[in-house]
């Protein structure tokens, strides 16, 4: 089969790998109908994590199952389905109390490389959810979003508590910062102040149903922030970057007692013990728990309530798939979904 | 009147002082019938905290009010009263939200010095509550407690999430720690691992309903709470000590998903941002809004359903606070409660 491989920062390449074959009696192998490329795995690609080359890559997927091992019992040939970029068992006491992302037999599919045209899925019952029947093409991106950033857009609203009467910042205008203010809405947020400098992003944060959007970063960004709450801060912040400047700016946003949901994959963070103890907030985050919340945001895509899918402005062909993260590196583009 | 004031790291004396007098409409003047030395007093006491001396020192006090100022309209002359380390005026929307430690009008109990027999009280009607009466003299340490570590304690277990069905582990002997240990029970958690290698401590601990007991800490503090709970960590962690080494051991002893109420003032804390982002916890504390508990917790002390007066087990007139810190500083008492 085709699949990408990274070679080295910046050189990646789409190239003939063995095809997957059942490995594991729990496992599934799916031929995939969309794939895209992750914020999270820019951070390889301009090799500031390092990578044991030459790598598959890719951690997002949805397709049909083509086959199953013999313990696998829910998930059947010719299903369509969505995974998490975590398999998961779902059945472990860490999957039973919401946190998949932390399974104590997690299993990464970036390892596996979903940027292909097949991919091996462990643990498919625990990790994979059918859609009620084959989905119209014009569903296919979103519910590939829902594979990740939809579901972790979801999951840093809800660790902020995002919901009626609040008002929530969004540090990143990343794909995952764009989802997190479509979720605050979708929440019950009333006011969802989106930051971003981009004019286009600045576009689909108002698509997704920001209020307001602030221009100003670092402590400007924070006194904008204030000034449009009585000096208070907000009540809920999202943070979707990873880096110190974005973590401080999201954790001074936030107003004593307030809640902070961080999904950006953290990079040479260190918080200050002092200044975080003082604010008062509430802290949580990491890898989002997305199995969690598949069957909620599959069943909102196909009742057509939400069209989370509206992040990828960019397709290419999966022979692309150098110009699709080039796109993304130089911020073209906001996400590009590949078709294998 | 007879007043604590710390000179210099170990220099603590009762002193002549100015009796405090209504500087505002909106104070009260207490006479103190008791008071006490906070963990949070030692770092000053030992030089952790600059000092400008000599400072008045102390923020922990119940008594009778003695006047009020103009502006004053709920609490009256004659009554008992309870308060908490910081005044604030619980009605600003911080207040409302319950953290009125950060209320946007909060003043500092501590820099008016409650190791005394008299004290002025900003915000009285928001930062004071009154008994239902004169309370039984032996009423009277648990209700001091109430004034800070209590509901320190309290709001520790909250922050923690204890409650029916949990593990919650505890980090810190001190009597915060120790009245984590009697709220996380409170709260309806079923199993409280109390770490601590101190004897004495272990008993009040037992006695507060701690169900195991880890004597190892760091690393292998963490591994025991692992061994004790089928190696996933504790579902919430109480940190009571505030030291990147009791940090880690919380945020390392709690399983994905799970709690971290953080209570410990921070000294020269730096969190690693990787490490918490894949730990997948909630983090909350800070310094605690005690005032939103006050009338919870006055109404079990005076129905004698707790006695978090436990946790004092040195009583000293007010002319002995330099023993009275001493004792705390050498370990030799968990918490000092002073006579004026």
């Amino acid at each position: 089969m085709r699949g990408a491989v990274l070679h080295a920062p910046g050189d990646i390449r789409l190239e003939q790998r063995p095809d997957p074959v059942i490995a594991a009696p729990t496992d599934a192998i799916l031929r995939l109908s969309a794939t895209c490329v992750c914020g999270s795995d820019l951070w390889q690609y301009r090799g500031a994590d390092a990578v044991a080359t030459p790598s598959p890559i890719g951690h997002e997927y949805v397709g049909v199952v083509e086959a199953v091992g013999d313990d696998v019992s829910i998930i059947e040939p010719g299903q369509f389905v969505v995974g998490s970029f975590l398999a998961s068992d779902n059945t472990c006491p860490i999957c039973r109390s919401g946190y998949q992302s932390r399974c104590v037999h997690a299993a990464s599919i970036g390892a596996l490389g979903a940027q292909a045209e097949l991919l091996r899925v462990p643990m498919a019952d625990g990790t994979l959810v059918a859609t009620p029947g084959l989905p119209d093409d014009d569903l296919i991106p979103s519910l590939l979003a829902a594979s990740d950033v939809w579901g972790t857009g979801w999951f840093a609203a809800e660790a902020a508590a995002a919901g009626p009467g609040r008002t929530v910042a969004v540090v990143g205008d990343g794909a995952v910062g764009l989802l997190g203010v479509l979720a605050a809405r979708r929440l019950g947020a009333e006011r969802v102040i989106a930051m971003s400098r981009h004019e286009s992003r600045q576009r689909l944060a108002a698509e997704f149903g920001a209020t307001d959007i602030v221009v100003e970063r670092g402590d400007e960004g924070v006194e904008r922030i204030k000034e449009l709450t009585d000096g208070l801060g907000a009540h809920s912040v999202i943070e979707a970057v990873g880096t110190q400047e974005s973590m401080m700016q999201a954790i001074r946003s936030t107003r004593p007692g307030g809640h902070l949901g961080y999904v950006g994959v953290s990079h040479g963070v260190e918080l200050p013990g002092r200044e975080l103890f003082f604010s008062g907030i509430h802290l949580h985050g990491g890898p989002a728990p997305v199995r969690r919340f598949l069957p909620e945001l599959i069943d909102q895509i196909w009742r057509r309530e939400t069209n989370p899918g509206r992040v990828f402005d960019l397709e290419l062909p999966l022979d692309e798939v150098a110009e699709g993260y080039r796109a993304m590196d130089e911020r073209r583009a906001v996400k590009t979904l590949l078709r294998p």
